[in-house]
C-alpha cells in the first residue's frame, strides 16, 4: 500500500528511537521503545532564529520549510547552502539576499502561543491574500485509500508512539509522510521538501494526525493547499478560519467515517460509506495518543 | 465517581464549546460540537508576556500558573490584583515587586521551542536542584481509582473532543481537573491553582492525557509533584530528565495497563493488574486523539 511514497519514515533508523526498560503493571521488568527528542538551533544566515525540539531527521527540510511557514523565506529567495552540524544540534540556512528579523523575533515574543506555537504576529497578514484552488477535488473512495495506506504504512507512531505525523498526497497517493515529536515540526518538514523540490500545492491533500487548531488549519492555507484531512477533532476558531479561507476541513477521519465543516463543495462522494469496513478505533495505536 | 473534585470541567458551559454544522461520509448534514480556541495575552504588571491559545475559562489560574511554571514569580511574590477583560482577552497580573523580564523574553525568543512550548531557557536553571519527596507513594490501586474517575468525568473531550486535560490527583481522589486546547495551559491552570490556594506538591499526583515530553516532565518537577502518569507515551529525553529529577513516570496507563520508566521504587502493587476490568481502547474518546 506505501508503493507511492517518495519519503516514507524509516522506523529502522536506530537515532529515532531509543529502547529503555522499566517495568510493568505486574511490576514485571519491560523494554519498550521510545522515540527521540531533542533540541535543533535553527540560524538563518547569521541570525539564530529559533531552538526547536525535535526528532531530529531531515534537520535540512524542517529548517527550510519552519522558515517558510513563518515568512521568512521569500518566493524570490536564493538558498545557496544549508549545513547541519549533528554534535551542535545547529542547522544553518543561508540565502543570497540579506536577511534581518530582529524585529519580527520581538514581534514572535509577544505573540508566541507556545502552547499552540508561533503563527501570530505578520504570519496572519498573508492569510487573508491566499487563494485556494476552487477546482481542486477530494473523490472519497481517495480519502478512504489515503486513510488506509497511511494508518498500514510502517512508522514510529506503531513502533513507539508519542509522535506526530503529516502526509502530503495526491488525489489517492500518500507522497512524503513525516513524523515528529513537535507536530508543528512535521507540517514544516513537508513545506521544506516542497519548497526546496518545487512542488505545486493547489493538487495537493494535506493529512494529519493531529487536532485541527487555528495554527494547523493556517499553516495549510499558507502552504496553498485546499485540502486539509486529519483523524481528530475541532476547535472552533480553526473551523471559522477554514472557513474563511475556503479551505476544505475534514476531521474525525477514522474508518468509514469523517466530517466536514468547511468547503464541503470540493468532496466527490464516489464511494459509498457502506463499502468501507470500518476502522477499530485502535487502529494506529501504541504508545500514544497524539493529537496537539 | 467524581465526587472529590474540588474543580473539573463544566461541558455545559456555552463559552467552551461551540455548535456547528457540517456533512459527514454519507453527505448528510451534521451538527457537531466544537470546542473554544481563543487568543489571551497576558501582561505581569505593565509588560506583556505571552499570548496564549486558550478555551478561556479559568483565565487568572492560566496566568498565574503560566507565570509560575515560567521561573517570573518568586516564592515571596505578593500578587495584589488579577484583573481580566474579557472583551479585550486580556489578563494582568499585579505583583507588590517591581518586575522586568526584557531580558528574559529576549532569551525566549531564542529558546522557545513553540512546537513543544516555552520551557527552555533560564527554567531548567532550577530544575537540577529541585528534591522531590522521597517517601511519596502511589497504590496500584490509587492509580485503577483514579484513571476510572477520570475517564468517566463528564468533560469537553468526551462531549467534543481535541481538547487535553491534566487531573491533580491525592491518593485516590481527583482534586482539580482542567481541560485546555493547549495541553501547556491545562498544567499551567493546575499550577495557578495550586499557587493561589497555597497547595502542597510533595503527596500529589499529576495525571495528563498528553505524551511524556521534555516538557511535561520538566513542568511537573518544577512545581515539586513527585508522581506524573500520563495515558500517552513517553520521549527518550522526557525519561532521561525524570530518571534525573528521579520523578515517578508513568506512561500508557490505560485500564489495567501501564509502563513505569522512572522511579518505580515509589509505586506499591496493593491491587493486581488481573483484578482490574481492561478499558477499551476507545475510551475517552471522541471527536479527536489528544496527546502533545
Amino acid at each position: 500500500m506505501s508503493g507511492s511514497y517518495v519519503l516514507q519514515p524509516d522506523p529502522e533508523d536506530s537515532r529515532l528511537s531509543t529502547s529503555v526498560t522499566g517495568i510493568d503493571q505486574n511490576g514485571q521488568p519491560v523494554e519498550t521503545r521510545v522515540v527521540t527528542e531533542k533540541p535543533l538551533t535553527l540560524y538563518l544566515n547569521s541570525q539564530e532564529v529559533v531552538t526547536m525540539m525535535t526528532i531530529g531527521d531531515h534537520p535540512d527540510l524542517l529548517a527550510v520549510g519552519y522558515l517558510k511557514n513563518q515568512n521568512m523565506l521569500a518566493e524570490d529567495d536564493v538558498i545557496t547552502g544549508i549545513d547541519h552540524d549533528d554534535d551542535l544540534d545547529v542547522v544553518v540556512v543561508r540565502t543570497e539576499r540579506e536577511t534581518n528579523f530582529e524585529e519580527k523575533l520581538k514581534k514572535k515574543v509577544r505573540t508566541s502561543g507556545c502552547a499552540q506555537g508561533t503563527v501570530f504576529g505578520d504570519v496572519m497578514d498573508g492569510f487573508d491574500t491566499v487563494q485556494l484552488d476552487e477546482d481542486a477535488r477530494l473523490n472519497t473512495s481517495w480519502l478512504y485509500a489515503l486513510t488506509k495506506t497511511i494508518n498500514t504504512t510502517p512508522s514510529l507512531y506503531l513502533e513507539a508512539g508519542a509522535i506526530h505525523g503529516c502526509v502530503l498526497c495526491q488525489e489517492d497517493r500518500a507522497l512524503v509522510y513525516m513524523e515528529d515529536v513537535g507536530r508543528h515540526n512535521a507540517v514544516d518538514k513537508i513545506a521544506g521538501w516542497m519548497v526546496l523540490n518545487d512542488i505545486p500545492a493547489h493538487d495537493k491533500i494535506f493529512y494529519t494526525t493531529g487536532r485541527l487548531t487555528s495554527e494547523m488549519v493556517i499553516k495549510t492555507v499558507m502552504m496553498g493547499i485546499p485540502i486539509l484531512v486529519s483523524r481528530s477533532g475541532f476547535t472552533a476558531w480553526g473551523v471559522e478560519l477554514a472557513r474563511k479561507a475556503g479551505l476544505t476541513l475534514i476531521g474525525r477521519a477514522r474508518g468509514k467515517r469523517f466530517v466536514a465543516l468547511s468547503g464541503h463543495d470540493r468532496i466527490v462522494f464516489d464511494m459509498s460509506a457502506s463499502d468501507v469496513e470500518d476502522e477499530p478505533d485502535t487502529a494506529r495505536r501504541k504508545g500514544s495518543v497524539p493529537a496537539e
